[in-house]
């Protein structure tokens, strides 16, 4: 049945391109339908949780290859910096060329969702859990021990996060490119 | 006409509330005027460019009080450390009261509406921007170079606003608390 899957992927991967543009409660199922060139009885039959099972699949599959790429570059560099100046490169691009429509995925679903609705709450917490393990796995490979390397990588996951909501706020990249340079000195500092 | 004002007020302080807890493309008109008692005709009597202009000044009027605050704490306490534990612990008790929907007041509406809205960018970019300048100030007259201050300051920024976004994701305090503990290594290593 490669029409009905077909369908079904493509309804996840609208659903993710619009959650992370314009969050969870301005998507419309309509939309999603719409742009996903969908059939109108297609949502109940792919996704019988409804909007919130789907919302929740394509926020998973939406920040699956990102954290894959995040393991695959803090694995590769040749040290943290490195890791941390590519991370950040990424996401000034995805940033001006979305016309700073585009941030981290989960961010604006976080907000607005994760305190009410326990699916996307449990996205969420797991995807950023999923990041802050895999810097702090790269932290203690280069030599810090493992609280401090646990600590460390929230403290960078926090400043990342919080510099592309100001980034978005302001409409600059400026924020995420000072406090890259921040963490680099952070980085350096605490062996 | 003391009961027109009352009426406006009354719509602001809601339309903050509601902006602050849900954002704002959950918050509706109809629940503006419920929640604040106005009658049907008032929105455009008070706000004529509609759902924009009260939402607006809406957000103007609730971060007014928490820039306040924070200007207050950054210039009476006993130094920039004890700041940011009053601010972290003003934060955290926020977040546990309010079963984790209440954060930063600005950051739902900022990434929701400050890549299309040019009123609401211009009241999150402007907030931002004077809460960075407090913390700079304040770094600055503790014998930090301004360029320094300011890159610090911007820094400070991100990492607690991000912490905030984590609190709410995960449910829990720990992310703020972790990075303000973060923050004070910063702080005193680089004077």
């Amino acid at each position: 049945m490669p029409k009905r899957t077909d369908t079904r992927a493509r309804m996840l991967a609208t659903a993710g391109d619009l959650l992370h543009r314009q969050g969870y409660t301005a998507t419309g199922l309509n939309q999603i339908l719409e742009e996903s060139r969908a059939p109108k009885g297609s949502l109940y039959f792919h996704f019988p949780g409804g909007k919130e099972e789907l919302m929740s699949l394509a926020l998973e599959r939406a920040s699956e290859s990102l954290t894959e790429m995040i393991e695959r570059v803090l694995a590769a560099a040749p040290s943290p910096e490195h890791a941390l100046d590519a991370i950040t490169a990424y996401f000034a691009g995805q940033l001006e060329s979305s016309q700073f429509t585009k941030g981290c995925p989960l961010a604006t679903v976080a907000l607005e969702q994760a305190a009410t609705s326990d699916a996307l709450h449990r996205v969420c917490s797991a995807t950023y859990g999923r990041w802050q393990a895999a810097i702090a796995a790269r932290l203690e490979r280069d030599g810090h021990a493992r609280e401090r390397a646990e600590s460390l990588a929230g403290f960078l996951l926090a400043t990342i996060e919080g510099a592309l909501l100001l980034c978005r706020a302001h409409r600059s990249t400026e924020p995420l490119l000072r406090a890259s340079a921040e963490l680099r000195r952070t980085l350096k500092g605490t062996p």
